[in-house]
């Protein structure tokens, strides 16, 4: 048998687990050049809200579909291919506990340390930080580096890449426990909370010189308080848009592009997906300051597949605090076990 | 005597003839260092309006003060300096007879052909199109670059750049008549009247494979339907936001940055003025363009200081074909006789 977690229909709005359905059907049939996967964990990300909609940078889920999601994996069978039973791999087997996928849909990895760093630091969301501000934002030692949805998995690589990079960084976040966690465990000069009635004057205190750098998540009116707060030439690395994925209008930016031309500012959409050939360069530098303790890995895991659901509005609500994760099965192959 | 025009008071809203006043005043007195010029050719530019916000991108212009423009002046006496009389600068004397100024802000210039293009099409507006389309914009050849404002100062000769890089160029002006000279004697690809009931639907028919660059003179409710059109990786350059100067607020682009992420889209900010060291090999590329007939300047002359006032005016609406200027003198010097 193989449980799944179909999208049963499309939310208008703000999903809700009751958009969902847990199903159960056949093991998956590997067909010929196709590799047959065992999931063991669940990569939760705003993406899969944005995946959705009708625009976003691939095709809309439709109801009835499996819910797609990038997960990390076993191999059960190889089929004709040349990898061992046991590999851990990375792949898009979405929300199920078997996927048949193609030879080429996988990714063997090297793994390094606990499995997790594999969807988290050293996967997609701690490479789009790093391909992000490196190519993107290009910040230099000594300027302010502003991390929007910074407790988050993507921001709080980004944040600490830019301390790595000799930055004054300071982090948006969405309570007061996880702008204290900002500063005291991941070096963070300061934190705002958003919830802040006055955002604005907090963020006037938090940036005294202003912003070079702006590393935005979420995009929404506070893309605005920030467009006011940006120095001559600075950046914007539009990463995200996760306050506005639930809503059935864009809020757009007013001050777009008045302050663009008179502050002479760059705004710079990417998809981290894009990028494949800065990937291994990326992992290896991560996975350094990783080892020598300089970055610190924040995860939030859950047990089970039949809590992704509840992680993913937990994730668009912003009550994550790092990576959002699901274990659903723990390796039995001998790579795995040593390292779960 | 000195004919001046002075910004009576700050406009709320669209400027009108009636803030300004005419006034004369004694001739102005050479300070040490200073040189003593006559205005021949004063430039209207939208940056006259932004000027008279609180931000744009310098001080704002106070009421009862000189209206500050660029101008193209005569040498009358150099002072100390090394400057021949009759030489011809490019100076920032406003909108008067007469000025002086410290040696270091004039920039005596090589005379080619008709004095006016040294304010045009060799002056700022044509440096502006040059930095703004190749340094920001870096179109490749057969992407399809879309011009707005395109029969303005600027646009008429970002949009001409453009053909020449081998692009289709595609312009949005304000009339029939001035998309007819975009095709016709520009040799624009494509013209869109901003007027037409239905602009989203025009511009898809003169943009089929979409808008790789995107010129914006103009800002507003215009940057978001060409927002919808941009291609994956395309690039907005900011060069003005007219459409926005004399709105109270700001309009703003609503589909900011959600498309920027999904369409990995760059958009940037410039002022030439940041860009001298550009200015020189920019000059001399037109020139050479003008001189071999390939690039058409366009421009829009009035006689006489009195009329700067009803020029801006006509810029700001739109009225005016190619770049609006005030003949206010005939240079007395010899370099200057020769090619009024």
């Amino acid at each position: 048998m193989n449980r799944q977690i179909i999208l049963e229909r499309l939310p208008e709005g703000a999903v809700t687990s009751e958009h969902f359905a847990l199903v159960e059907g056949p093991a998956p049939q590997a067909a010929a050049g196709d590799v047959l996967c065992r999931t063991l964990l669940l990569s939760i990300d705003p993406a899969n809200r944005a995946w959705m909609l009708e625009h976003s940078y691939r095709e809309r889920i439709e109801p009835g579909q499996l819910m797609p999601g990038f997960t990390l994996s076993e191999i059960v069978d190889p089929g004709d291919s040349e990898l061992a039973a046991g590999t851990i791999v990375a792949c898009e087997a979405g929300w199920q506990e078997q996927a048949a996928l193609p030879r080429e849909a996988v990714d063997p990895i090297t793994v390094r340390g606990p499995l997790s760093h594999h969807l988290g630091v050293l996967g997609i969301t701690g490479v789009t930080a790093h391909v992000g501000l490196f190519d993107v934002g290009r910040p230099r030692p000594g300027e302010t580096v502003l991390v929007s949805a910074a407790a988050g998995a993507t921001g709080s690589v980004a944040g600490q890449l830019a301390r790595l990079a000799g930055c004054r960084v300071v982090g948006i976040a969405g309570s007061a426990e996880k702008c204290a966690a900002l500063v005291e465990r991941l070096g963070f000069d300061a934190a705002v909370d958003r919830s802040d009635p006055d955002v604005r004057a907090a963020l006037r205190r938090a940036c005294p010189n202003g912003v070079d750098v702006y590393f935005d998540n979420v995009g929404g009116p506070l893309l605005d308080t920030v467009l006011a707060r940006m120095n001559l030439g600075g950046r914007i690395v539009c990463c995200g848009v996760v306050s506005e994925l639930e809503h059935a209008e864009h809020r757009g930016a007013r001050l777009v592009p008045s302050v663009i031309v008179t502050r002479r500012l760059r705004m710079e959409g990417f998809i981290v997906l894009d990028h494949r050939d800065r990937w291994p360069a990326a992992e290896e530098q991560i996975a350094g300051w990783i080892a020598s303790g300089d970055l610190v890995p924040l995860e939030d895991v859950s047990e089970g597949l039949q809590h992704a659901p509840g992680a993913l509005v937990d994730v668009l609500a912003g009550r994550n605090l790092g990576k959002r994760l699901i274990r659903v099965a723990d390796p039995a192959g001998p790579s795995g076990r040593a390292v779960r």
